[in-house]
Formats: structure tokens, C-alpha cells, sequence
């Protein structure tokens, strides 16, 4: 029923820690006056937590010249990323993407695999072999490896590590992030992709600057991740912004959730590959080649002036806006980024996307409202990236490394 | 950019005395050592922060005999109310609700006013008079008054204490919360009207023992306060849960917002009863008087079976339910509450809303759905009051009453 004990002596040091290191990464160089100042911590709080962070060699000294001062540069503080490093999985359907980062997120190497569509109880396995082997091929290069982040295409209780469901591997109430400790001794993170990925636009990608936006991922099933105040909204089970499900079409085809007209049915990339089919079956002039549809012909027949083509894609921007106009109604956010393979078509898809924003979102927040491509390239392990962010920032990951 | 500072010194006494404040007024009587178990402080922390608050007389020593324990009785402590007031005041469309208020949350006494459609400028001065004549009329009955709360009918900027935008009074940026403090010098909390409702759902109704749950308020507008992890969404503006424009009919009628088929276009009272009115003329077999029709009557006729009127109350329910699946989807509540006239006729409204909620609704989300009336009267003060609890347990206020 209560929230984390805000008083305890250990949370409040891994607070003040996690803030100090957030400013210096946020705004460094910086010096420990301008520290003390922004945390309204003591100078000596400061002081200490400073030179904890200088001994572990999470940040480093440098000097910093006071713009118009004529006197001795002042010393600033500023991460000390070297050596520092982390794993992020990223586990999609059919697919694998392991990297190894620096702790500043920066992504060192990276090995992309296809894997087989295996079931629950083989999950932990798949990924642990290729942890191992990732951990053994690159031998050379691994150095101070500080945690494991997995970002998975289902629901997670990401405070338990738990992942809810996760429909293409079967999975139900799978404990990855205990038995990924288990068995490698890391601290482990596991979040939603989606989600995770809105996270990291925030951290790493365009809504650097932006406390309230939402990330639309649209590939075979649509989903949002949620920026509000500057956090991702998650839900005790990880579903907020899980958009596949509502409904707009009224009476439109039966989704295998039970339910009928879902987004999913109408504007998931298999049902937009099967109605433009459809319709160039139909012998409707075109010069899309009925052998030959995939999301790129379509995309570039679009660009090129194909009416059909048009209308797929014009007809794809619409259900997605109705969705979108829903979330901006709801959130506000000033801005929605999108990622999905129909965006290489962004000149027609964007404009279908802002009619059903104007007729549909409240013009008083759709006017302030930008829609542009998501920065943060599809399935990147930049997702994970942003839950060990958030474990530094928070302090939760941050005392662990200090501890040793 | 940076969240608030949770390191500061005074910050952390006042979360530590307002946890172990919530504590006691949730748990109490509760014994010292159980709170330190709870709250994870140290026991000298723990007395020194339970020595304040009795010498304060904000709670008080009491016996408490453990089950199963032959000893002699344990020291436990619970709130000491007596004496400690507040004000809440519901402003409304067109009416204005006063109540003291005992700190705990009962109401001592209320009054009710019809007050006039004043501009921007004048509401505050409205307010005040009122807030006067109310202390005036009181003398008796006041003792020592914490602070006030107001909930209105508009967007909020709660943190602020700025009213955002009240479209009945035509305010926009109104600094309510200030002016009131500096005419009254006593702390002054504002926020939305079903916002803070939803969030004395929790505090004092149905939903105390919900963590994830949802408020709706279906009269002239259509409003949503949602309830995720215990806290109520609100977002930088207040917007967070503004249903009414949320498109439910494609091509609908025009909404004064500029969109049409919005939630409040066929869900709205006025729209329901004209739409009555308009079937009423047709000629349709009906009991319904048509020169009387009022929520009231239709809701009456629908319970006794009239088809006409069941039709006006099912369509009513289907699409509050459209809205409500869309809720459910993203945010997957385990009740929703609804507050509104028709609910006098829930045998037949709620039907309707759960069969729209079946059909548009994730199944594996609406099964463990309940749908049931909000437990606090409409137009309730106890919205306000949710707001000065939410001051005491996150220490704010709690600190200020303290410090005298």
C-alpha cells in the first residue's frame, strides 16, 4: 500500500547519490558550488559524495573557465565513463540484438541474431547461451560490465523484473530478471520495449527537452510509450499505452483478443500488406505488382503518386491519427514520435496522420502538437539503455557500483 | 527538468514526518516499533518525530492490548483530530459549496450557495466573501483552521495553484491558490474537481483499498480521474482524464471544442435530453411526458420498463462504455466508478456500459472489471479535502501545522 520509505537512511544516500551523478551527466562540467546549489545539499554532503564517485572513478575531475571570470579556472566535475560498461538485450519476435555499452549509453559493438520462435521455458536458456557466448567472443573488449538490461514485446512488472505476458514466446509470468541474476550475478533490468524505447528518447533521443510526449511504435501490433512529467508511465503491469486494442472501427474485423475493429485488425502491417492485395486484385489502376507487395513498394509507389497507393497508406494514417488523437486528448504531450516501416512514405503518411489529429484531438492541444519520426533506429538496444539510465539516476544501480 | 530534490535536509523530515503521519492515520494505533519496522527509521528518529507530533496534539498516546500477548498493554498511537479544521470549497457551475472540515476528513458543517456566472475578475472576490461571511457566520464552531482547499471545474495546475482554464467562469491562468493565501494567510490547495474526487475515492470511499482505479463523472461533461499506483494522474496542466472529446461518433454533431461525434456531443445531459425530446415528438409509443422531461422522468420510466426510455438510457450507457473501454485499455483499473444523474436507473445504464465494455474492451482486462456508483455524493467537498490529506501524508502541510 505505501510507496518506497522515503526516509530510510540507505534510500536517501542512494537518492542524493543518483541526483549528484544526474546533474553531472546532465550539465557537467559542473562544480560542486553549482552542485550544492541545484540539490540543495550541504557543501560537505557534496563533498562526499563527490569524492566517493572520484574514488570508484564514475567521474573524473576537470577545470572549466566561468565565462567573463579573469581568474583561475574552476574545477569541474564531469562522468568518467571509461572502462565502465553494461549488456542490452533487446528480444523481439523471431529476433535477438545483443551490445555491449558504455555506462554513458554509447553503444561499443553490437551482434544481431535470428532466433527461433521457442517457448517459455526455453527463453532463459536461448538467452543465456547467447549472453555466454556474447561474453566469450568478445573477451577483449569487455571490461567493468556493471549490468544486464532486457527489453522484451510484452507486458512487464519491471520492478519485479517479471515479464506479464509475452504472446510470441508463449510466456506467462516469466521471473527473467531473478534467474538472469541467478545465474550471471549482474544486476538485470527488464522492461517493455516499447516503453523503454520512450525512455530512451528521453534520455538519448529528440525528447531531450521534452517532459511530455509519446513514442507510437506501428509494426505488426501499435503500441505508445508515455512521457508524463518527464517519466514513462508503466502501470503495475507494464500495459499503459498498449494502444493494439482500441477499437476504431466499430463492427470491423473480429482481433484475436475477442473483440472486433481493433486497431491491430485494421492498421497492423499483415492487415495493411493483405488489404492493399485486396484491392490491387480488384484491378484498380496501379503500378504496384501484385507479386511483389511489401511495405516498401507500397511506400515508394506512394511517393511516387499511385493513387491505390495512396489511399493504403493515406487510409493506414488515418486509423493510427484516431488512435493518436485519443493519447493527445488524454496527455497532452507537445510531442508524438513515430516509428514504423511506413515512415520511409512519411510525406503521405504524416499528413493522413494530422487530418485525424485536427478532426479528432481537442485543437486547443493538437495546434501545439508536432508529429515527427522517432530519432532512435527499431530495435535498439538503446531501450535497455534507458533502464540502466534510470538505475544510475535513481541511485538504485549507482550504489551497487560504488559498493562494488 | 529535475524532479523535486529529495536530499534536502527539511525535505527529508518532511517526508519522514508525513509517512509516519499516514502511518498512524492509516494503521493506528500503532506502536513505535512497529512503525520503525514499517518505515524502516531508526527508533530515536521515530520518537523524536512521534514527541513533535504529540506535542503538537496532532495524535496522541492510547492502549493497545497485541492478540495472543498477556503482558501489560503496548503504547500505540493514533491521529488526535480534535479541534484541527479546514476549509474545502467546491465551486461549480452556477453553485458553491462551503464545508469545515475535522482534519481527518469529516465534515463538521457545510453550506450551499446558487452564486451568479461572474467573469475571471470577479471570481476571486466572490470567493473571498463568501470564505469571510462563512468564518463569520462560524465563529462558534471555528477552532484552529490548517488551511483551505478549493476544487473547481477546470484545468489545474495543482503545484502552482493556478486555475488553467475554467471555461464556465471564462477563466484562464487564474493565480487562485495565491490571492486566496494572501488574503487569508492560511495554505490554500486547488485542484480539479474529479481529479481530487478520485483521489478522495481512495482517501475516504470505495476505493481505499484500489490501487489502480478510475472515476467517472458523467454530467454536462464527461470527466475521468485516474487512479495509477495509488496516485491520481494529473499531468502539468490538470488535463489527464478529460474524456468528453474523445470522438465516439465518426461525422457526429459539431463540438463547441471544433471536432464533432466528441463524448460530451451525445453524452452530455442536454444532448441525452434532447435527443428524448426529439424521439418523444416522432411519435413513438412512450410514457414519457414530453412537456416533463427530466433525467428523473426518464430514469424512472426506463426502470419501469418503458422502451423508448431504455433506448435513451442503453444508447447513454454505450457510449459512456466507449469511452470507458478506452480507459480500461490503457490502463486496466480493477473498478470504475461512476457518478452521474442516470446512475438512478444503474439496472438499466450499467448493462449497457458492460456490454460496451465487452465488446470493445481487452477481455483479459474487462473480466476482472467492476463496474460500480462512485461512493461520494456529487457536488462533494470531500474532493477538496482529498487535497489537504494528500498535504498531510506527503508532510507539506504537515510541516507547516507543525511549525505553527
Amino acid at each position: 500500500m505505501l510507496l518506497a520509505q522515503p526516509g530510510h537512511i540507505d534510500h536517501i544516500k542512494r537518492k542524493n547519490a543518483g541526483l549528484v551523478y544526474r546533474l553531472i551527466d546532465q550539465l557537467g562540467p559542473i562544480s560542486r558550488i553549482e552542485l550544492s546549489k541545484r540539490t540543495q545539499l550541504a557543501p560537505a554532503s557534496i563533498t562526499k559524495i563527490t569524492r566517493e564517485l572520484v574514488e570508484a572513478h564514475l567521474i573524473q575531475e576537470t577545470e572549466i573557465q566561468e565565462s567573463g571570470s579573469r581568474g583561475r579556472p574552476a574545477v569541474g566535475l564531469m562522468l568518467n565513463n571509461e572502462g565502465w560498461q553494461f549488456l542490452s538485450i533487446r528480444l523481439g519476435p523471431g529476433y535477438l540484438v545483443l551490445a555491449l555499452h558504455e555506462l554513458s549509453g554509447a553503444i561499443l559493438l553490437q551482434d544481431k541474431f535470428d532466433v527461433p520462435k521457442v517457448s517459455q521455458s526455453e527463453v532463459v536458456a536461448l538467452l543465456l547461451n547467447h549472453v555466454q557466448q556474447f561474453f566469450a567472443r568478445h573477451t577483449q573488449r569487455i571490461e567493468r560490465v556493471t549490468s544486464i538490461a532486457v527489453t522484451v514485446p510484452g507486458l512487464v512488472d519491471h520492478r519485479q523484473g517479471v515479464v506479464v505476458s509475452m504472446p510470441y514466446y508463449g510466456v506467462a509470468n516469466l521471473q527473467l530478471g531473478a534467474l538472469l541474476h541467478k545465474e550471471t550475478g549482474l544486476s538485470v533490468f527488464v522492461g517493455n520495449d516499447i516503453r523503454s524505447w520512450a525512455l530512451a528518447e528521453k534520455f538519448f533521443g529528440k525528447a531531450k527537452n521534452s517532459d511530455n510526449a509519446v513514442l507510437v511504435s506501428a509494426h505488426h501490433n501499435i503500441g505508445a510509450g508515455i512521457l508524463v512529467d518527464g517519466n514513462v508511465l508503466e502501470g503495475s503491469l507494464g500495459n499503459i499505452g498498449e494502444l493494439g486494442h482500441i477499437q476504431v472501427k466499430p463492427f470491423g474485423k473480429r482481433c484475436k483478443c475477442g473483440n472486433s475493429g481493433c486497431l491491430d485488425t485494421v492498421a497492423g502491417l499483415s492487415e495493411v500488406l493483405a488489404e492493399a492485395d485486396n484491392l490491387v486484385r480488384q484491378g484498380h489502376d496501379t503500378l504496384l505488382d501484385q507479386n511483389n507487395l511489401t511495405i516498401d513498394s507500397i511506400s515508394e509507389a506512394a511517393i511516387n503518386g499511385d493513387g491505390l497507393a495512396i489511399k493504403v497508406v493515406s487510409e493506414y494514417g488515418h486509423n493510427l491519427g484516431k488512435a493518436m488523437a485519443i493519447l493527445v486528448n488524454l496527455f497532452n504531450p507537445d510531442t508524438i514520435y513515430i516509428d514504423g516501416e511506413f515512415n520511409q512514405a512519411r510525406q503521405v503518411l504524416f499528413p493522413a496522420i494530422d487530418e485525424s489529429l485536427k478532426a479528432q484531438a481537442l485543437p486547443a492541444y493538437s495546434q501545439h502538437l508536432t508529429v515527427e519520426s522517432a530519432q532512435l533506429p527499431a530495435r535498439t538496444t538503446m531501450a535497455g539503455a534507458a533502464l540502466v539510465k534510470r538505475a544510475m539516476y535513481d541511485g538504485f544501480l549507482l550504489i551497487k557500483v560504488l559498493e562494488g
